[in-house]
């Protein structure tokens, strides 16, 4: 259900499951959590897209019928820290986009619900077609988001906003997205691939340490005095590789 | 001077002093810190309001004339210890808004100044009326914000929005407010009862325990790392609670 | 190169070297550390501002050609520990603004680009002509940003919104600095000067203990419990200094 494309330092991941929305099963996460741990290491540019209307429509309904894994109830034989554990598992398909040195980048359009908001989420970059639409439904299922989104959403809307969003379940349409700093930009449904090919090209445009570099020096919460050691550490590095030193 | 109505799993407080414009005192702090310490537990959402054409006027202008509490030279005639801690008291009626279970909404109408500011940012949301004014007006007094603003505004503003708010002391308005991130939204001053009460419903239509999870998951600054494990446990005691296992 | 006035209270740090678009060497770094570590402890506010048409054009073209210093081949002859410890002494000039008691306005007309941005930002504000465009550029020429400027935008604009302008070198106007918290506004080029006055006044207003305790109440990152204890501990200073307790 995912396709892998690579394009010299460009790796598209494509969500493949069109007809059914690219709802997300526990083999969704095993195969996203294997393409993160065998990512090329030349790898530069990171492009998550889907196939048809809407980019996922969350947790696949199978799931709640016992028809698909993760099969809730057999979770529920295991002890508590088993049970964390295996969230773990899931959250392994959630945590390697900001944490590798790739730039990662979702492209959304239409719906992006529950585990899909947490997917896009998970990129460090959102670009939109005009008709996306953000919901983190958990809530209303009886459950909160566990795949990692809450803190990426903290980041970027700041707290009351996040606690809005999860509390509500509310849906977030693109335009206001953008306004509140959850998305880069949104355009035309039918110019979203261009605008992402364009951010990708303006980034291959860059030398393949540097844009290293900078993804490391952002992809941490650290101090001020912190920040400023590894602004130090990265730039020497730089200036090495660069004039041979 | 404050009314609490109880009406099953929501609790409005309301400032009930028009007359005073809501200015507040040491008496105010002592009851909103005891409706915070006895607050049942089973409490989903909980309204601040106020009564009058405005939130809160700040402090009360007779705790300056010495004719109401906190009475500021007498508290001089302690050590530093024993001034910051009867300060440490003032801040247990702004401090548990975030940390119970409960969710927690502001609703501003007119002027909130100082005191009333401060109070409106204990909160997790605020939703105002058009009219909304907000301004941190102690340093005119020669004083900082100290019933705990200056971490909640920096929180939802950044540093240097909060910095050049509390440094200059000047009025911000309702739709600034709003497109600072510093409330969820403004309507007109007839329908802001009706707002609140619609948001509160949004949220009296999820399960207990996940809002009181949600509202969890939110409340404190932590590291990604922390977050994950956080949504881990808290997941599992909510698929534990919902399917009986 | 740099042209300092002092009036009062107020410091102009005046960047002078229009014929250059006021770019910057090690010299400038060396002087900018200086002027922060004599910085009279009256000041109360501090602006830094630049003659020409332009803020600063960022690192002057002769460092790249070997004719000013710092020359980065020479640089590149000391370990990994001495090329960092050099860059710390550069990253003094940076520093300091956020770090002393005075509140740092950077009036910023035209570009300011690399060097030149990450000045700006180590403001505690910034105030815009209409003019007024940023750009991170040392991506482009194979560098990260080493003067401080990746924690600053962080800060101010969020971690996605950071990494895109610290990864693309894209240009960051003055409407969209306003719009995303960059800065706190953007004025006609004429009224520049006259609008950073009329806000150094609205803090000069302000009592001079109290100026300097908000600046320190919002300087640095804290989690919520330390910060009400700082916010008791100013005011009990301030209160004891007030009423002569």
């Amino acid at each position: 259900m995912i396709t892998v494309e690579r394009s010299g330092a460009r790796v598209d991941i494509i969500l493949n499951a069109p007809e059914r929305l690219n709802a997300q099963t526990e083999e969704t996460w095993i195969e996203l959590a294997r393409i993160g741990r065998d990512l090329d290491p030349r790898t530069r540019v990171v492009v998550l897209r889907a196939e048809g209307p809407s980019f996922s429509a969350g947790m696949d309904k199978r799931v709640f019928t016992g028809e698909a894994n993760p099969n809730l109830r057999e979770m529920l034989e295991g002890t508590n820290e088993e049970m964390q554990d295996r969230i773990a598992t899931f959250q392994e398909a959630f945590r390697w986009w900001h944490e590798c040195d790739a730039i990662t980048i979702a492209q959304v359009q239409g719906h992006a619900i529950g585990a899909g908001f947490q997917l896009a989420l998970a990129c460090d970059q959102r670009i939109l077609a005009d008709d996306a639409k953000f919901a983190m439904k958990e809530i209303s299922l009886g459950l909160v988001p566990d795949l990692t989104g809450t803190y990426s959403l903290m980041q970027l809307v700041g707290y009351s906003r996040a606690l809005d969003i999860c509390s509500t379940g509310r849906s977030v349409e693109a335009a206001e997205a953008v306004q509140i700093g959850m998305a880069l930009k949104a355009v035309p449904v039918a110019d979203l691939a261009a605008a992402v090919d364009s951010y990708v090209e303006s980034l291959m445009a860059m030398q393949e340490p540097t844009l290293r570099a900078v993804k490391r020096l952002h992809n941490q919460v650290r101090t001020r005095d912190k920040q400023f050691v590894a602004e130090r550490r990265e730039q020497t590095a730089l200036l090495r590789g660069m004039l041979g030193g």
